[in-house]
């Protein structure tokens, strides 16, 4: 493979990207919108083999694909997300006369993008991360993962058509098929400018030490999955058992577990715990088996679980009814908090239908729990109004320890709009400051940039006096339209 | 050194802080600027003694640190920054109900500020960085620079005071005092959260990479300088020769060159590169050599230069009259564009009033220099409107390879207000994304999180249904106060 000829591409085409409207970049998103609806029926089939994933499932994700490239189509069109500020001069000012300064957001560059296997569309070559990657003006090298070839290969003929119908350099989107080295030639490339990754802590961490010891560092988003803990009181559990214990084990077991949102922790206080974990098993038992994305993972699985079950501190509600060379069959155990408190290991994730239930005696246990569990992209607390009001502290403390604090429902099932934070503390993510879903995640690929006494005629039109585009811009510390 | 201690105070405290209102932080932050400028017989003299820049420097520098305190304090009071967004639950939409979801930024921890010698101020301790830390909600943990240590004990002491003053826990600032070690275990510290540094690019990259390495990496902003390139081209420079030297040199020597925006390279077209050299050396010749900061940075000054002075390639128009134990006098040299090319040492920042000037015979050679050029803090161009009108590309190219973009007047001189940004791609800055001069510094700091379906009486003022705080905020995608 010839990276200096894609990079040298993806450069060149940078310099004319970054450059076109917010309108023209709209239009092209469209494009790649419409072009993956329009292959619907070979695409959903496609998907759905090579994953694993049912058809229902990848219908579902192709709408959400196409959805998310639209809602960054329309935000390019309103056009404010640039956060044009300027500060006007004045020349009467002393000892120095002040400058005119305008500043907005500019893409960084090219990205080098990795799909993810659990989401062979809405992860993947049209995914998240390209979507907000060229939103924000980057061109894109797409890594393609090895799971769904045939998949991402007719996505990225979709894109790179939407490139050409859009008069846009070719260079503007490149699909990379390779192995990890490929992935790893990328990162090293020079004109690479960040990279996006989602999948397990060990490969986003490779790529992100590997980022950071390049002569020129830059940045990784890489979204690692976490055990997205759900910590459930005693009133709000003890009058909903049964209830909660179906919305659990529905979060639990969707998609096989294979999310990154996947409950893979809860904690239940003791005087509950027998009755929860009853409840728990009977809807593990009317849950079928599901094939999991490829039998690397249903491996990895079962791995998991055996080492699991060597260790004497776990009582098991449900073991795995067969160790499947592609079904995921749920499990569960339970777990005294003494004994989870001593042990890192227990919050390590379980990438598929598997959580540990950790059964607490009081406040303070849990408390302690709280004060050691790692960066989360997700926690969620199920509790009346009036139990929660006198936990302000935990609150607070589990504020901290995520990105997205929930207060009703299951962590799974993740809105693509403006307040979404799909990103935590590390070990979550590399980088909690950034979102990858949502609106604010072309905030991953972008950096301000300031004009000082720029001739009007030279401005980009953001920052042109008379805001030719109608955006919200800061004029003098007043956010004006 | 007790850095848990350290440390665990600063947990403490941070717990409490990040909640406090944007009201209360920013009376906290008015006491310090008070405090700063009701100690200023004290310590104007103290500063300039320290540092051996004059006094009417340091009166000057006190003014904007106090400045930059109190705009700060405005921003908090104004309450917008903390970016609030609501997306409103849809309990009837198919096929699953939408949640409510609200996302706003929060504080990272407690942050480790290292002070820069050339500011015994301004970035200082109750710096810039400092200051931002403070207003987004981060208890700051500040690493005093040897070169100024009475400064510093004096300026940590208005702040203890006002932090004292204002009922807030004593985590929220620590001053420490000690060596290269000190600062590698702070950083090293699994408390600590996020790192500024302002310096040198050794000292900079070593604590990026230390922060990389720790089990938990965290952000590392470190403003490590640059050349900060001047291009002047024909029209304009053979119109305003004396003016244009005059100006060049006002920024080379001004404080003995030791600003990170010193512009250490000028471009200069062959047809008047002679007489502009000769007025640049008439300028020269009537600048009276400055104290540096202390004999250290004078040797290290004296050092570079003795190593260009090796280089066949260079011709000096002024070589430094002498060469002393701590006063800087200034050089220049020049170097043909082909030469400069062929070498990356030549832009190499040397700290202090030296420049180099690189001589070009046309526009393809200054392009040349343009695409080699490294990240940089500035780059200003000198050029008539209608010559610039023909070099969008070269303008488009050289976006690339600042943070700020200059068409007048000389880099030196860093607004504080909205607009700035200062910081640049690497290796000007360890972070190309943010900036550490103006209100935008605080979102260095900050994270954003999202609650979903918190009830309401639990969320923060920021995103409370009828917002109390009356800021800006963009609730189900439009932007409302």
């Amino acid at each position: 493979m010839n990276y200096d000829q894609i990079f040298q591409s993806a450069q060149e085409a940078f310099l004319h990207f970054k450059n076109v409207s917010g309108k023209d970049k709209a239009t092209f998103l469209r494009r790649i919108a419409d072009g993956l609806e329009a292959e619907k029926h070979t695409l959903i089939p496609l998907a759905s083999e090579e994953s694993n994933l049912p058809e229902g499932r990848i219908t579902g994700e192709l709408g959400r694909t196409a959805g998310q490239i639209r809602l960054f189509a329309k935000l390019l069109e309103e056009g404010s997300w640039v956060e044009a500020v300027i500060d006007h001069a004045d020349p009467e000012r002393t000892p120095a006369p002040k400058p005119d300064l305008r500043r907005f957001l500019t893409p960084l560059g090219p990205v080098v993008v990795f799909g993810a296997s659990n989401f062979p569309l809405a992860f993947s070559t049209a995914g998240g991360d390209t979507a907000s990657a060229l939103a924000s003006g980057c061109p894109v090298i797409y890594k393609a993962h090895p799971a769904h070839p045939e998949t991402s290969k007719l996505v990225g003929q979709v894109i790179s058509k939407a490139v050409i119908d859009s008069n846009l350099p070719l260079g503007v989107f490149t699909h990379v098929e390779g192995g990890i080295e490929t992935g790893q030639k990328l990162i090293q490339h020079p004109l690479a400018k960040a990279v996006a990754f989602t999948g397990s802590f060990t490969g986003g961490k490779s790529l992100f030490d590997l980022a950071n010891q390049r002569s020129e560092p830059i940045p990784v988003f890489a979204e690692m999955g976490s055990v997205n803990p759900i910590i459930a009181f005693k009133e709000k559990l003890g009058a909903n058992i049964e209830s909660l214990a179906k919305a659990f084990v529905g979060s639990l077991t969707l998609g096989a577990g294979q999310f990154c949102t996947n409950p893979g922790l809860i904690m239940v206080p003791s005087i509950h715990a027998e009755a929860f974990a009853s409840a728990v098993k009977k809807e593990l038992q009317e849950i079928a088996a599901a094939p999991m994305l490829h039998e690397g993972i249903a491996e990895a699985y079962y791995k998991s679980l055996s080492i699991l079950e060597s260790r004497k501190e776990l009582k098991w509600v449900q073991v795995a009814a067969a160790k499947d060379l592609i079904k995921a069959y749920p499990a569960l155990a339970k777990i005294k908090a003494n004994d989870w408190l001593e042990d890192d290991h227990f919050q390590q994730e379980v990438f598929g239908s598997f959580a540990l239930m950790v059964v607490y005696e009081n406040f303070n246990e849990l408390f302690a729990i709280a004060q050691r569990l790692h960066g989360q992209l997700t926690i969620t607390l199920w509790g009346e109004n009036g139990e929660l009001a006198k936990k302000e502290d935990l609150i607070n403390l589990l504020s901290e320890k995520c990105g997205r604090l929930l207060f009703k429902g299951a962590p799974t099932g993740v809105e693509v709009g403006h307040a979404m934070q799909h990103g935590g503390p590390y070990p979550s993510t590399t980088d909690s400051r950034f979102t990858s879903v949502g609106v604010h995640a072309i905030k991953r690929f972008v950096r301000p940039i300031a004009y000082q006494d720029m001739p009007q005629d030279l401005l980009p039109d953001a920052l042109k006096e008379g805001n030719p585009l109608g955006i919200w811009r800061t004029v003098d510390g007043e956010l004006v339209k």
